[in-house]
């Protein structure tokens, strides 16, 4: 680790090395992601200015937006008060944060006993994906 | 469980049975904690609409507030694409979230390689919690 690392020790990674990582739409204060990244997803996250997560499900770094253009290009990071969770204020540019084509992950609502969509799919899924079934965004 | 519940089938605990649960200010759209829920814990949430957390360090069922009395009134609850995490938009009365007497837990901000304090303390800790050491909000 060079000194310029230090900031990192602040950050405290899991048992399996992983830290939860939030997204929120530095404009409309969404929250648009939740998802995960391990020590490198974080450096590269910070070195490129963009999300860089740590796919769980596919144990691989993933730069959100690699497939389907939708690069969440990082305003700010912020680190909690026990540090094992970040906070990432984004640019959302192409408007679409969520796999399924909606601008982020959390358009089911409870409504009484009842999960009730409340979000439209902004991009269908296969023209985000160029029709490459099974690819995160 | 009574067919009421039928809602929470669609809610995937991990291995450990607890979801990540994000709180967000309803009104201001603050990102205030991360926290975790286990099935009571979210059964209680929904029943008290109000958070209510599982205390990993405690193993213990936290009502957010209890010590504090600074609860977070459920205001919505929703649940991300793939069914691992809830986010509360929450009606926070008291204006404190996080432990430290601030607003919320994310007020360490990077510029650069450090970590700045980026949000004022609104009620000192020995306050919030009438003096009594090492009891969370």
């Amino acid at each position: 680790m060079s000194p310029a690392d230090a900031w990192i020790d602040a950050v405290r990674f899991d048992a399996n090395g992983l830290i939860t990582a939030v997204s929120q739409d530095a404009a409309s204060g969404q929250v648009l992601t939740v998802a995960w990244m391990n020590r490198e997803a974080l450096l590269l996250t910070i070195a490129e200015q963009r999300a860089v997560y740590w796919s769980r499900s596919r144990q691989a770094i993933w730069r959100k937006g690699e497939t389907s253009g939708q690069v969440q290009r990082l305003v700010e990071i912020r680190l909690d008060c026990d540090g094992d969770t970040l906070l990432l204020k984004v640019d959302l540019a192409g408007g679409v944060a969520c796999h399924t084509g909606r601008e982020h992950c959390f358009f089911r609502r409870l409504e009484g006993q009842e999960w009730i969509v409340a979000e439209e799919v902004r991009i269908a899924p296969d023209i985000l994906y160029g029709k490459q079934p099974g690819v995160r965004s």
